[in-house]
């Protein structure tokens, strides 16, 4: 008899998720828990699923789903200003194919020690339908400092990081749109805006100054034109925006220049995964200061206003751009 | 313009989830993320997933697929000593029903507040397969209390709660096999098996107890073979069970003694939920005195013995019972 009798499921946790599950409080995924210390802090909990088909394509590397669908909730944690903790995966999968677990895993335990979130623990379930990844991650804030949604106030400057709209892009270069068309000759061009799309670029870098000097926050993942009407609905606020200061690649830059895409597109498009906040006018000095030891791209885009309206979006000659959708919805 | 502003994904969860999701943690699930405070304990962390067609099947009343999906997960918390603190849900949808939904918010709701177990935060996604529930829950337990499966020793007895094999029974049922043929005119009996194999009875109540008396401990998801197999893995040791004493329901029992299963299907048949833990003997009054003040039944099965073999299963007059396969797994 074998000494340590194993189920097929059990081998494959066994064999592609133990070796990068290496924080004690995983337990070596031999358990039907994981310990997670507070060490005196309040735990901050995220959760986000992608599915394929939805937030990836099927032909994508596995590496790269593995890495978006952790990223995507450290970049929640960022926008919360919380240190990340560590998190647990559930994996829903058609049949278990060696080289896509081997890369998965690979992709997996590269961004858990990158970013200092090791895996805990998780279920792996067999399902008919598309492979679905849902993520539960944690972080640790000083008891009380988690940044809301809520908090923005009129006066308030409204702050993005990195550039916006790429990942839009990328998944139409993906799915040979008019974007991929226009940068035909461009592979550079093409290969970030994909690389955007399918990696995002979480900035925890940035959390404690968000923590420090927000007054709301949120990342950026259904498009920038909703998740801005999400904030000032959350904080009773209303926000102008001034849309020639939101930051841009240069390709996508150069694709609004051309008209291949309209600054709409940019706005609704999601996928970004930068943060959104609303700064003091007291604190930006700070934060932008804060920013730049960080590595980390900071653009003032407009004010937060009084008011419950939508927010607007003005173009250069302060005219209001008209939005036929805010951002992607599920349902 | 409406002042509050929302899409499809953020009206299904403002209408279904947040009048459940009370706990002041949840933020009204109005931000990205939930708040969760340790009060200086160990957090508790645990994950599983239910799947359409896997884990329960798609006629299944909606307010059962969600106790279901949240009582598995409470389940491993209540094996593992420790005391509910709150869930986060992944809902993997492939449309909005509205009648489904408002009963599955409601079964949820309900067994979020019978165990008290608050809804802290969750994702709704759209999927073209299956409908898929993830569920991470979190418990709370004194700082290095929690249970292993690691930690029997040899002379420890072997103890389960409730009744084993009858959620497999149900299953059979709900397919119209043997099981539901033999008991063609027993609507109570076939009522009872379908109603543990819909929703389990998670032994919450017995997890001080648990946290207080057992070396190890896990909870019965798999099938009480190969569940047994794997705790005895962790803590290097084996066991000996008297399979005359495992304890069954009526109905099984009766099922048992007519032929219709075998033994080896009600203890490698799973869904249990049942708390399968080892007890030192010095400590098994207490536990038992304990259990019956909890209102929760256990039943003393065997007794872990030294060496790395599969335990053993003896009948009556103390022969080894021939298992084909030890539990369910999906790969």
């Amino acid at each position: 008899m074998a000494s340590a009798p194993t189920s097929g499921e059990d081998s494959l946790i066994a064999r592609y998720f133990t070796p990068i599950a290496t924080d004690p409080g995983a337990l070596g995924l031999n358990d039907d828990a994981a310990i997670l210390k507070a060490h005196g802090e309040d735990i901050v909990v995220t959760t986000d699923a992608i599915v394929e088909g939805v937030h990836f394509l099927p032909d994508d590397p596995a590496d790269t789903i593995a890495r978006k669908a952790l990223r995507v909730n450290l970049s929640d944690l960022a926008a919360k200003g919380a240190a990340p903790a560590g998190f647990v995966l559930t994996l829903a999968l058609r049949a278990a194919d060696e080289a896509w677990l081997t890369s998965f895993a690979r992709g997996l335990g590269s961004d858990a020690g990158l970013f200092g979130c090791p895996l805990l623990g998780g279920d792996t379930v067999s399902t008919s339908g598309p492979l679905t990844i849902s993520i539960t991650a944690f972080g640790r804030i000083p008891e009380g400092k988690m940044v809301h949604r809520s908090g923005a106030k009129p006066g308030d400057r409204v702050v993005v990081t990195g550039t916006i709209g790429d990942a839009t892009l990328g998944l139409d270069v993906l799915r040979d749109g008019a974007v991929g068309a226009a940068l035909a000759e461009d592979a550079a061009a093409k290969a970030a805006l994909v690389g955007r799309y399918r990696v995002p670029q979480p900035r925890n870098a940035l959390a404690n100054a968000v923590r420090d000097h927000a007054s709301a926050a949120m990342d950026v993942s259904d498009g920038l034109a909703g998740d801005l009407a999400k904030l000032c609905a959350a904080s009773g606020v209303s926000a102008a925006i001034d849309a020639p200061s939101i930051p841009l690649s240069a390709p996508a830059a150069a694709l609004l220049e051309h008209g291949i895409v309209g600054i709409e597109t940019i706005v609704s498009g999601g996928d970004d995964f930068e943060i959104l906040c609303a700064i003091p006018e007291s604190g930006l000095e700070a934060f932008v200061h804060a920013a730049g030891l960080a590595g980390v791209a900071v653009a003032s885009i407009g004010t937060i206003i009084a008011g419950s309206s939508i927010p607007r979006f003005l173009d250069a000659r302060g005219r209001e751009i008209a939005l036929p959708r805010l951002s992607w919805s599920h349902f």
